[in-house]
């Protein structure tokens, strides 16, 4: 299993790419400018999405789904984002999964509601990193990966039992 | 100037192309399933709003930017869409302006909160249609073209004028 997790926004969207092991592959962010319209930044971030995808090829792509605890236009945004991001995977034939920011800290950290840093330092734990993968937005899209690749492993040992 | 105006969702996004007169060429909806997965949904109405510019070949796309009154999966839900309309028109090289509900309603019937029946009469009496536009999200759809229409003569005489 090779997922591509994505924590998507109109300014830093973090991917991080994780296989089996589990082992961090690739994690970054991709950046627009702020300066630029958001046309021009939504086009950009297909770009660098697609790109990723077709470089590295995964196999699913798992993405965090915003729509609590945050302002509007924010959410918008992110609604944005996450929009071309999940075309992105759409249009390279790949599944889609979402999850929320707490099932994901749920996955990684063991509890809904564990601090951002507790969940940094699980991720960087589990995936056995040196250091905690910076900057923050990339460890967030491997804590997503995590997040997927647990549950789809946890159903695979559940399909196998039947 | 030919605008198209788009009113954005994940179910149906409403679609207007309005030219100088002025005049409606075409109006009318895309609509996804309920029952396919988003990523199915966004990839469908990127196909589709790709086929109508490339058909009808706009100058510039006018979009509704919805970022209040609403709850925060409808605005998330809502972004997502028009973050691949937004994609669309960047894809095609088109300028995209973003307009508030409210702004549209002043364009198009004198005041920010005017009724929704109020907006679409005005934009069936200024377009010379004999029938209110149907569905009520391509009415939408052709009041934010008007909107964009208005703002853009405006300032074509301010221009000439200097």
């Amino acid at each position: 299993m090779f997922v591509l997790g994505i924590d998507p926004g109109l300014t830093t969207t973090g991917y991080g790419l994780v296989t089996d092991g589990p082992r961090a592959v690739i994690a970054g962010v991709v950046r627009t400018s702020p300066k630029a319209s958001v046309a021009e930044r939504l086009l950009e971030l297909h770009r660098d999405l697609s790109g990723l995808v077709a470089e590295h090829r995964p196999q699913v792509v798992a993405i965090e789904q915003v729509f609590s605890n945050r302002n509007l236009q924010t959410v918008a945004n992110v609604g944005r984002a996450a929009g071309v991001a999940i075309l992105v995977a759409a249009q390279a034939g790949l599944k889609v999964h979402e999850y929320t920011p707490s099932s994901v800290k749920r996955a990684v950290a063991g509890y809904g509601n564990a601090p951002k840093e507790q969940v940094q330092k699980m991720v960087a734990q589990r995936l056995r990193l040196a250091e905690l993968p910076r900057p923050a937005d990339a460890a967030d899209a491997l804590a997503i990966a995590l997040c997927h690749l647990q549950g789809a492993s946890l159903l695979e040992r559940v399909e196998a039992a039947k």
